[in-house]
């Protein structure tokens, strides 16, 4: 029964696959319009490719890098052999995901702005549909990854019983005659989660990267551009402007799917990791736990694209029309959800706790979603005050931003607070701590369900923007240009909501990955201290002279104990200084982690001025429209420097979590763990939403408030908004990306620490 | 021995205060200057007076209703019934130090800048030993405060034995005929920890208040005065310079003192606390173990008054003369109080590890204050990099600073790290908890024993600040305003520094109060849900219906566990759901709290900006000189503003770990307090050190770089600068205070967190 059921799973991947493809398929059947237009896009499309080239190119050395870093460790003995292999699919199918998704946008967006001269509803299709591309070839290539590394291990691990001598090497320690089928589900799933790893590493590259990029594109194209030489946005005149397009691509699109994509995968494993772990579970039970989130997650896929299908809009709409349209899709697939969960309860698949814990990460989502909303939307009250600031210039503004930021983590950090101890709770946690952190884990899951048509809404944004831009660049007629704008506001309100969605479940996710690495410690020490130790034992290891056997038995006696007596045994109380320090690390990371993004995008944006500036003094037909800028310079200018910046704050969150792990210990690592997601969250919360709050105000003037554009005020606002830029594209998103991987660094590394801290 | 040992702290602190009288009438015999100096001396003093009397009043208010609240709970039994008395005497010194400090400090404005026309070593003098005033009121005060309590508990529980059934109803229940000497001193030490409270709510008013009046009046006169109508600082054509300079004393004489009068008594307190219950020790040296930490104060002001005697300098004074003065009085009191120390250790006192937990806290102050000094010093490539940003305009500019702010956190929080574990390593925590968080506690004591010369270098700053606008303000000659600018300058530089002596010290106080937090909870187990829980008992918790006896059992067995097994048993690990989302709820309050802040600062400018304006609009002489400004006008509306706005945040920070302790129980508590202090403590350094790199970004393109004055870089710079005055002036200092407060709010209603879930 189990056995068939499973194949839901990949079928439902390549069912999101299949569906990626007729979506992509159909978008290009329509026209990209002028011959302006295909030029612009072809620019776009070009320098997209360019920059993702080159990123692929260094993300590729840093994979060979630590590809060749985990082998080694795994020829020690404290690495699992597969996780090198793992660690290049799961890097390898995030990578694709974002090379088609960001393809499809940069296809769609002339298309789009094509669409929107027949009529708004098929400028809406287009640019949905472009984007749902991403949703579902981010969710398709997940779970098919998943799935197949899922049947690798189980035939694997099944067949070993009768040949575990021979698998020994490749880190089946664990598996023997006597392996319990309970003992082989742990091994395959926690081999698994390490993977994860791969599609972490991919994302910090593509988010970090494609933030510096977009925004040292942004900063540099609005600064001398529309502020010093007072030409409108996307003017063809400018030199950065075609960077600035490229950069929506490459941040929103392939950096904000990848960014999910982690956070899907990643909250797939953990969950089902921590099922795996359930105890009191016998027999095929144990292994519907294992299989409850993935199966959760194809359920998620079929009805997403049933969602996608959902939407559409007549051809008056009002900006309301158009995001109840999207409402529609989302909140339809999610509504859906609920019902076959309801159905997967009443088959004894999961209990109604898990239910609720799913319901609560649901809520949770759409909860963050609107509290984002209010504070960076100019319909409400902070945003109008930062408006208002403006009138007594951009000092006060950015202060007034500043404090929106901050007040406005409340929202989103009570949400996730309820939501956890709800998730918790209603997974049975408050009687058994493991079935509570399977609870937390659903509670990931379900918030990333229906993530094939949110993730849609989200890269729908950018397309809508470069539609916009591409109908700008190419002067098509105002009643066009109107409809590109429609979609693009749109586009802004989702881009805010799925930013909360963004941060929320990295959050989640987080947690439930930071359960898993307890249970990755408790395997490792039983691997490296317990009988195995002779087994796996090499030249680092096996050494007789070291008192192994106190610090054996101890690690064994911990490692067959329950997680919360673990716990006690490490001492993860907050009365260790070691624990306590780490908390107070992760917090530094967090702001540290931020500075460098920050930073990068001030010098790449630097540089772009200059060459603006320098574009704008040696060619000067440019103003007159007699020459071309050469826009080249410009893309190449942001890719090399987000190239460049996005190394180093990069590695720092790969080995700070290392280093913590060996001279803190696992006490210190779970410290640096928690500090980085609380206050990680907390501050990406706040710079989000400075940053939005900051973009909405400074239109809410242009609209004509505070004396409109040209003002004082407004020249108050394009400060407030360029400050943000960073605050919101760059670093805030970054720290998704931060809080994840640190954890899925400490996963990966757990086997060293255990070692160097045992041996 | 012990007896006559003891009598040296109240000596000491009577010692204190009489040098600090000796200081002020020396200062006082010393002239005011020209009649307009005395008039404006006049106008500030009278300025500080109303804003102090005014602050008095609310805060007298706040305090009838928490002694009235605090009464209650006593009556009900959930209270200790000293705390409500307790409370007063630790408000009212702290007032009173305040109080004295300002007055001193306004007295000494006019004076310095007339001792300054004479030479600069006068002007030196007198702005120090004025300065030096308000940091030996405070230490004077605090350990009188200390010491006569202790000596009345003392009496009183020694004397109990014979009497306890008639002590009984002030809460002494543990004191019986049986009781034990060890038992005695965990009653009076863990009562008179309770009274920090009463420093603490006055100084959240002090520094929260205060932070908004100065900065209200600043960013007022900065915005109208020097950006709008363009003349100089401290011009007394600016009708809200006498505002301006009144903030300078009540913000960072009144605010300052008051925050680290909290510091001092906090840390003196818990460690006194946590001496007292150490394991493992009898008779005589448990008592020892209580007074260590106060003998250490008392010698730290023996030596403090030394050292102020250290500080002179000659007539042709370079900044790097002036800034090692004063390091010869600081580094001398340390050196003298380590040497000491020495023989206390001789006496067997205190261990050599304490001795190193002592060394830890000295040595983690100097260099938090190192590294602030390098991130927003002009001397360095930070400060200098945010002033290049101002070619590029103000968002670029803004953007620089904010990384700076967050990077440079990692020095502080590094350092804070080792300090703790290091200073718990040396008190032998990796054998004993008990011992590890008693050598916290001596690292707390150890950097704040020489306060009494610090906080004099702390004080000095505004007294320059006011002497300089003094001179500026009469017109004085040139050489006196170089003398004074000079001055000032070192004022500057040992703001700073200063700004990271608090928060470095507030955050091991605040560590050190957290473990005694646990003494505390332990305390109230015993005495509610142990047999006392029928002689306690009274209509609330007398009531037999409810399981008292399964709870109470359990909790008795609790309070008698050493307290890792207490730990363990409210599951203070990071497994705990409750504890993590508290950490999150204490991340999310230092954004919220410093959002507050800095939205009240917002509020209180806007207002005075608008005055400002009026004033030069209506009253036209001002500008020719011919007319007076009202500057009594502006005086009062910084009053206002920062009367009415300090009240939302202050009742936040007392509210939120109450509600958390009723919601979340202990766990929830711990764990705010840690994410509070972590985040707390990571924020506050950035909004500091961000103001403060801002700030002299400015003055350093005001030197003459990147166009010097008047330049766009100029405009660029004071953005930043008017961005960075709540940053560093109001919400940074006051989430010293939000971290301390949140603590000693829970320890004093951890009866009533206690007694709501056993009951």
């Amino acid at each position: 029964m189990i056995h068939s059921v499973f194949w839901l799973i990949p079928a439902a991947s390549l069912f999101a696959l299949l569906f990626a493809w007729i979506f992509f398929k159909n978008m290009m059947t329509n026209s990209e319009g002028t011959p302006t237009m295909i030029e612009i896009a072809q620019h776009v499309r070009e320098g997209a490719l360019a920059y993702l080239t080159r990123q692929y190119k260094v993300v590729g050395q840093v994979f060979v890098v630590l590809v060749v870093l985990l082998g080694i460790l795994a020829y020690l003995g404290v690495q699992n052999p597969f996780v090198p292999v793992a660690f290049l699919t799961g890097g390898f199918f995030s990578g694709l995901a974002g090379f088609l998704g960001m393809r499809t946008a940069t296809y769609a967006s002339a298309r789009t702005a094509h669409g929107a001269s027949a009529s708004l509803n098929k400028g809406l299709k287009i640019a949905f549909r472009s984007g749902a591309v991403m949703g579902l070839v981010v969710v398709g290539f997940g779970l098919l990854d998943i799935s197949i590394w899922y049947m690798i291990l189980n035939k694997l691990v099944y067949t070993a019983t009768n040949m575990h001598e021979g698998l020994s090497w490749i880190g089946l320690t664990f598996v023997h005659a006597g392996t319990t089928e309970h003992e082989k589900l742990i091994e395959i799933t926690a081999t698994m989660l390490t993977f994860g790893m791969g599609a972490s590493t991919q994302a910090l590259f593509a988010r970090v990267g494609g933030g510096i990029y977009t925004k040292a594109a942004d900063v540099g194209a609005d600064l001398v551009g529309k502020v010093e030489a007072g030409i409108p946005e996307d003017d063809p005149r400018n030199p950065a402007t075609i960077a600035d397009n490229v950069g929506d691509n490459v941040g929103d699109v392939a950096g904000m799917g990848a960014d999910l994509y982690e956070s899907y995968c990643g909250s797939i494993l953990a969950t089902a990791a921590l099922g795996a772990a359930l105890p009191g579970l016998t027999g095929e039970d144990q292994t519907k736990a294992v299989i409850a989130p993935m199966l959760v997650a194809a359920i998620g896929i079929l009805l997403s694209v049933a969602g996608i299908f959902l939407v559409r809009t007549k051809e008056s709409a009002t900006q309301k029309n158009l995001l109840n349209a999207l409402l529609l899709g989302t909140g339809g697939s999610s509504f859906f959800i609920l019902v076959v969960l309801g159905f997967m309860v009443y088959f004894d698949w999961i209990s109604w706790g898990i239910f609720g814990a799913v319901v609560s990460g649901l809520l949770a989502g759409v909860i963050i979603g609107q509290g984002t909303e209010y504070f960076t939307s100019d319909e409400y009250k902070p945003t109008k005050g930062i408006a208002k600031q403006g009138l007594q210039g951009p000092a006060t503004t950015i202060i007034e931003g500043m404090a929106v930021g901050m007040y406005s983590t409340w929202i989103p950090v009570i949400t996730i607070v309820i939501g956890i101890i709800a998730a918790y709770g209603f997974g049975g946690g408050f009687h058994s701590f493991a079935d509570g952190v399977y609870g937390i884990g659903f509670a990931a899951v379900g918030m990333l369900s229906t993530l094939g048509i949110t993730l849609a809404t989200d890269a729908f944004g950018p397309i809508a923007d470069n539609a916009g831009g591409n109908a700008e660049m190419a002067e098509l007629p105002p009643e066009v240009r109107q409809r590109t704008d429609a979609l693009d506001m749109l586009g802004n309100t989702t881009a805010a909501t799925g930013k909360g969605f963004a941060i929320g479940s990295a959050a989640l996710t987080a947690m439930a990955l930071l359960a898993a690495y307890m249970e990755e410690i408790r395997l490792w020490l039983g691997k490296l201290a317990g009988d195995g130790v002779r087994e796996v034992g090499n030249v680092l290891f096996y050494n007789d002279h070291m008192p192994m056997v106190t610090a054996g038995q101890r690690a064994v006696e911990i490692a067959t104990a329950n997680i919360q007596d673990f716990a006690d045994a490490y001492n993860l109380t907050l009365f260790n200084p070691l624990l306590l320090g780490g908390i107070f690390i992760g917090a530094m990371m967090a702001f540290v982690f931020s500075a460098m993004t920050m930073k990068a995008v001030g010098r790449s944006a630097g540089a772009m001025v200059d060459e603006v500036r320098r574009q704008f003094r040696e060619i000067p037909g440019i103003m007159e429209r007699k020459q071309k800028p050469d826009y080249a310079r410009c893309v190449e200018i942001s890719t090399r420097g987000a190239q460049r910046e996005m190394i180093l704050p990069s590695l720092l969150a790969i080995i700070v979590p290392v280093a913590v792990g060996i001279l803190l210990g696992v006490a210190g690592v779970v410290g640096l763990l928690v500090g980085g997601l609380t206050t990680g969250f907390t501050l990406a919360v706040m710079l989000n939403n400075a940053g939005g709050a900051w973009d909405n105000a400074k239109k809410f003037i242009e609209k004509g408030e505070y004396g409109g554009k040209g003002s004082e005020a407004h020249k108050a606002g394009v400060v407030g908004d360029t400050v943000g830029d960073p605050f919101k594209d760059t670093s805030g998103p970054s720290l998704n990306i931060l809080i994840k991987l640190m954890t899925m660094a400490s996963i990966v590394m757990a086997g060293v620490t255990v070692a160097y801290h045992i041996l």
